[in-house]
């Protein structure tokens, strides 16, 4: 069976849980808590170099980092993935947008106000990374204007992705 | 013929000639110049509306966006990109460690430094993307400490990804 190790308000976790729900792929969960360093113990570090969940142990000792690979690996052959060429790359582009452009700057806001509650010390750096966060949500509204979904005309492993932080933004101070 | 809009001296742009040549693609190339705000013109915004290069023009008006999609759209079914579905994902998980632990430190204070020449007025942010980048090099130099490749035991779009920035670290003071 999958074991998900993962803080579970983590929205990088919550893509992968939401995933294998979806999917009806029975798997174990570890919480770890990234606030007590419990993802840079010389353990943790064995199965993630980078020290950073979800970490998805696909067979005892064969560990997956990365959500969006994670989700990549799980989705792949079913219907949260096109297997048309072209599709495919476009799921990835939004993939990557997410981790570039929507992630550092929504996800690290919501952290940094309501897990750290270190809104007045991060001020200055907030305030970009609401400029940048909300730039990444212009795109994707400008992106969903005509259309349900991010790639093609289905529900993909893109917008699951960009589901994840985007349904907490209000938690980073993105209203 | 494919068409890259590029800023030359991108790391994220040499990653794609550097596959389009390897794998012996003839393309075009467009210029844009990222420090004269060419890449946030409506004109450009209607090839990516996130307003960043590279770009790949499909074909006319098909536009593809985010380097490491690039990448993987041009190498699948290539020798660049494996047939193995673990190592298909553990390409990908390469791929998003060097978009959000790699490139977001390194490729930044490379630009910050040789080309916008602000290594003063950035200097509490660059030492701590120079923290941020050594770890990402220390996670690369410890997973190839046995083996030549990132994945599987030859060469592939993870090793090009990372290579980009890697080899031009020195630009951002990482020595």
């Amino acid at each position: 069976m999958y074991r998900l190790y993962e803080f579970s308000p983590s929205g990088n976790a919550y893509k992968v849980r939401l995933l294998l729900t979806q999917l009806e792929i029975p798997f174990d969960k570890v919480e770890l808590d990234i606030l007590k360093g419990e993802t840079r113990t010389p353990e943790f570090l064995a199965k993630n170099p980078n020290g950073r969940i979800p970490v998805l142990e696909i067979q005892p000792d064969l560990f997956l980092f990365e959500s969006n690979a994670i989700l990549f690996y799980l989705s792949e052959g079913t219907q949260y993935f096109p297997s048309e060429r072209l599709e495919r790359a476009q799921v990835m582009q939004w993939l990557f947008f997410e981790q570039y452009s929507h992630e550092p700057n929504i996800a690290t806001s919501r952290f940094w106000i309501s897990w750290l509650g270190k809104a007045d010390e991060y001020q200055d750096l907030l305030q970009k990374k609401r400029e940048l966060g909300y730039a990444a949500l212009e795109v994707m509204e400008k992106h969903l204007s005509d259309r349900a979904f991010f790639v093609g005309e289905r529900y993909t492993i893109a917008d699951i992705s960009l589901f994840a932080y985007t349904h907490v933004a209000h938690e980073g101070g993105l209203t």
